[in-house]
């Protein structure tokens, strides 16, 4: 099958802003592209679970009048965003990509979705996920080609901005699921540290599950994140992501950590030759690049996130014994989550207690590396999207970030072939716009070279 | 206005169940019990807010047939509970005590639900809870006096569980929730450590908040609670309530700090008088008390403490600011909860970081007790039930307990002329087995002088 356009094209909003005070824009007008990407490409990349186009236009024209009187109420005022289906939102159902919630309304927007209501952001619509922000894919294709997975779990909302129907859409990420489709869709993503952004009335409860954004530009990125933070924090109990409203300066490293994760093994030579390629680059600008080959404490780092997909996985099925149980039975489920309860069943609360001390351990581990570098950066994926829609793809490279609770990016810098394929930056935990910082200047140097 | 019974009465279930064995009794019986009591008094005392009888008498049924056989499925299989009105259940609607969720149903069982119904316990109803288990009441009467308040939130649960209708009821505790109405209505309150218990699909999302039970004697509070974590765990990341599933022996603690609080300078003469009572009998059964007056870290503990009611409110207020954001406007909202939102929009989110991370200190300070001590003890509340139901009463002595995020109890030990006044008993963060074989302890020792 081709591609959606020839050309998929991320439209940026924070760049758009600076026209709208003099009316040669507005956030109606970039709404109105939006729908027109929406009209043309839709049908073909299914992006959307439901969307609210009246009330869509309604909120971009009274955020027009405020940008017009110089009012708006955040940078984001007006931006059409669309929200990931496993999110509570007034207007619309949230299905949670699981025939159980067909048609399920709350009545109430969750906490990211006020949050972005107050901020003047225009919610579109609900966005794909798979069945509970799980593996299994519910037929969003990838814009670049919709014979491939857009990745997953966040399906909806990385293949709308990558093709210009959104600017922002938000994700949650438990393993993968912001930084996979990410990548593989080539846009910005963004995933906070754990307990980073309230997840009220959000149904991915699971203890690494955070809430994130997929965006166009890295602005829209942080933008969007701190938008919401400022008006509902982070997750009841944690701190929040927190700093600068606007995207933090640029930060160049002077040290960095090259994870090969056990992701390397798995890697297309393309891949990680396009990785090798960044890394001289990085060099050539001065940052120093410390590996597992050369020094102790990143070798350490490497041995401690080796099995983060396993020891991720035997807590998510814990973790998910509830709902899943309170399911049995109905119609609907999926296999795999069948099978996730009778693991969850097989384990016991003592299993699930000596893994959640193993992450502690490991979290530690990794916060040694604070000492040694200013962040680490990887592979986002083992390459471009893979062929076939029955699978998100795999999640390797980017699980020991959610592991970790630590922030993590992926930038949209390397093309294999005509795809695109992401670049990681991990930062240290609750440090989310030190790393943010750090990514904006690999972002730039890389880009410029 | 008179009691709804002369003499209220517990029935413990726990105790019953050694007769189902032999067909003497049965958890159908048992139940039948149980109606019989809500038949009789429920018109006065108002605990329900739904009932699904039908169901009740089938799982019961069910039950009976399990004890017969000797395979019952845990030590509360046919165990009759009542469900606070925050958590949701399949069969009957989630109506938060607020009319803004008149019959709002989300078809599944929140976490704690379901692995009831896994442990074969039969869920009889919904209980009442203030709206959003807040302060604001909705009609429950103390069945002990019926002018008296039960106490908030868990108002339906603990009424219920007092006289008779039901041997547990589920309740929730942020600030006082769980022990005061138990001290209120002359039941055992249990809340867990912060995090002991899952709180999937119930609408306390706060960081303090903690399911418990509320129940007519100290094996069926533990049974109950333990029987959910064995299932659902705690909440996810937290390594949840462990230990023995039968209720942990009794330990006779050497030391106890004996803590006022805040609420000493609220509480009535025969309030303290009863403290003191009990004071001087653990004193005689050789158990040393450590105060204020004559310790170091007590009184370091006291200091740390003393504001725990305002600390608590600030923190309540910031996180509650979703989901009372996305209700703004609707018709329907107390104006408590009107004032709360207010409250927290003058807040920021660094307002809420600094006092998170006081809290942090405080419950480092109360750690400390640790090397000085086995638990605490403490009086529930000021006095008895006060007359009126426009008001849940004060949760000065119990507020401490939240912050803290320790396990508590109330021990339904003493009494104020007619009425019932409980003895907290407070342990260390995680260590719940233990403060529960404490308060075993304690109550059979104080019962028996």
């Amino acid at each position: 099958m081709s591609p959606a356009t020839p050309n998929p094209a991320r439209v940026p909003y924070h760049a758009a802003t600076a026209a709208f005070a003099s009316g040669k824009d507005s956030p109606r007008d970039f709404l109105e592209r939006c729908l027109g990407q929406v009209s043309a490409l839709e049908p073909r990349v299914g992006a959307f679970v439901a969307l609210n186009i009246e009330g869509a236009r309604a909120a971009a024209d009274r955020a027009t009048a405020r940008w017009r009187a110089g009012r708006p109420l955040s940078p984001i005022d007006g931006m059409p965003v669309g929200i990931k289906d496993i999110i509570e939102t007034e207007d619309m159902p949230t299905e949670q990509g699981s025939p159980l919630f067909t048609g399920y309304r709350t009545g109430r927007d969750g906490a990211s979705v006020a949050a972005l209501r107050e901020a003047g952001a225009v919610v579109l619509g609900k966005t794909v996920t798979t069945e509970f922000a799980a593996s299994e894919p519910r037929g969003t294709r990838n814009p670049w080609d919709l014979d491939r997975t857009p990745g997953g779990s966040s399906s909806g909302s990385a293949a709308a901005v990558a093709c210009g129907m959104l600017p922002v859409g938000l994700g949650t990420q438990v393993v993968g699921s912001i930084l996979r489709p990410s990548s593989f869709c080539g846009v910005y993503g963004f995933k906070p540290s754990v307990g980073g952004v309230n997840r009220g009335g959000s149904y991915d409860g699971l203890s690494q599950s955070c809430h994130g954004a997929l965006a166009a530009s890295l602005a829209d990125a942080w933008l969007t994140v701190r938008a919401i933070t400022a008006r509902v924090g982070g997750d009841p109990g944690y701190p929040g992501l927190s700093g600068p409203r606007d995207l933090p300066a640029a930060r160049k490293p002077a040290r960095l950590a090259l994870l090969q994760t056990a992701g390397w093994r798995e890697a297309e030579p393309a891949a990680k030759a396009a990785l090798e390629g960044a890394a001289a680059k990085l060099k050539a600008a001065g940052v120093e690049l410390l590996t597992r080959h050369d020094n102790a404490p990143v070798a350490g780092a490497e041995e401690a996130i080796a099995d983060a997909m396993g020891l991720t996985r035997a807590i998510n099925d814990w973790e998910g014994r509830w709902p899943l149980n309170a399911y049995r039975g109905r119609p609907g489920l999926s296999q795999v989550m069948i099978d996730r309860l009778a693991n969850a069943e097989s384990m016991s609360l003592e299993d699930y207690q000596r893994r959640i001390a193993e992450r502690a351990r490991i979290r530690g581990v990794f916060a040694g590396l604070k000492a040694v570098c200013d962040g680490a950066i990887a592979l986002s994926a083992t390459g471009p999207a893979p062929v076939g829609l029955h699978s998100t793809g795999n999640p390797i490279f980017v699980a020991p970030g959610s592991l970790l609770g630590v922030p993590t990016l992926s930038l949209p810098l390397f093309a294999v072939g005509e795809l695109p394929l992401g670049l990681q930056v991990l930062g240290f935990e609750q440090a989310d716009a030190s790393v943010v910082g750090l990514a904006r200047w690999i972002d730039e140097a890389l880009a410029q070279t």
